[in-house]
């Protein structure tokens, strides 16, 4: 993917503040690229304000009067389209779609075209598309907000770019090797001594105790500190009972 | 998945018109729970207006003091983290996330937690979930707009609902409930007691105890019997504690 020959492209956009959240949402996801076919109003205080910090994709964007000049130069363009047409489109999802864009911007240049808040892109700009983009919604309330529709399809292209790096589980980068199993039977050993110890554990009826806290402690996967903070605990406990027999 | 079961939790909202803005990325999502703790104002005129169509959930809304209030029946709880944790937590992606969270409300009461607008949610705050939820964001600008962040987990929800299968998991036809956060914290507290007592725990120079046995229980998830048979190993503990402080 090369987000250089990516750009998002706003046709006839009413309120300024959502060319603004579209910018700070291509940059959360490193896209840049940003064209404005005929806004109502551009450059605009309010498009500055919801900016935040993308305010350089609001000086950088490209205004034109036609969809015609804002994707001429472009190989493959995707068009969001929320209704059913009447003649069936190449329609995917803003996944498969970000796929196709991340593929297709590696050597050619790409557009996403999104619509009016009200009513979206024509069919005569849809038409222009190599294809169309849905984002599933409830059927309840299917109007997305424009910046939240560009947020999407940024985000799903982020994800691709990140896939290599994201976490395969949820306990990678941990900062403790987990322990190992002979140190977990040490423990289950010390543990069970332990309740013994304090009368919590009756040898002669030890029902399904220590099935069900292997079972908890081996679903955790104990690190290695962890471990040793559960064997300190224990260690303390059995000195109280050490002292009271004492007496 | 049961949307029924899950709730968006926003902590210490400072502009009411990302309210407005979460309100319509979730009901176009499908999602309808919305929990505000101490919100900076509401109702507000603002937050009705970005809202659009999802003025219902506003209406609906309930607003708390505390997240703690907002978040004690809940079996799972998920926190929104932008930065890196002294201690690392478990961690997942939009994606990995939505679907733990799709699993645990088929029968649990979940929330997804959202931190406020200028700097997330604090160490203390985070400490109360299970998992920790990331969304990868451009190294140069990686501050997301809440109703950004919303939009991007409810409409990974919402790809589950679209998919046909569902992931199977690990606790799938577990024998137990979970326990509620309610529950957990009740067990903390009762754990620190227990380990000032037995002079494990220094509250003069507690260091990072607390938060690994935190991190610890919550990366499991308890189940409720679990948590009885831990209370218990704690009142036995104590009571070698004060017998031995009679003698």
């Amino acid at each position: 993917m090369n987000p250089d020959n990516i750009r998002i492209v706003l046709v006839h956009t009413t309120h300024p503040g959502n060319i603004g959240g579209v910018a700070r949402a291509m940059k959360n996801m490193g896209l840049h690229r940003l064209y404005l076919v005929a806004p109502a109003s551009f450059p605009n205080e309010q498009a500055n304000r919801r900016a935040v910090s993308a305010d350089d994709l609001l000086d950088g964007a490209i205004v034109t009067d036609t969809l015609e000049e804002a994707i001429g130069d472009c190989q493959f363009v995707v068009g969001t389209s929320a209704r059913e047409r009447r003649i069936p489109w190449p329609l995917l999802d803003a996944r498969q779609c970000a796929a196709r864009v991340a593929e297709a911007s590696a050597a050619e240049q790409v557009a996403v075209v999104f619509g009016r808040e009200d009513r979206g892109l024509t069919n005569e700009e849809l038409k222009q598309c190599n294809l169309h983009l849905n984002i599933p919604t409830s059927s309840e309330y299917s109007s997305l907000n424009l910046g939240m529709a560009v947020q999407i399809v940024a985000y799903e292209l982020r994800m691709l770019r990140a896939a290599p790096e994201k976490p395969a589980v949820e306990t990678e980068n941990w900062d403790t090797p987990f322990a190992s199993r002979e140190n977990m039977e040490r423990f289950y050993t010390h543990l069970e001594e332990t309740l013994i110890d304090i009368d919590f554990l009756d040898p002669a009826a030890p029902r399904q105790l220590m099935s069900r806290l292997r079972r908890l402690y081996g679903r955790v996967r104990l690190d290695e500190m962890e471990l040793n903070i559960l064997r300190g605990i224990l260690t303390e406990t059995q000195k109280w009972v050490e002292r009271d027999s004492k007496d």
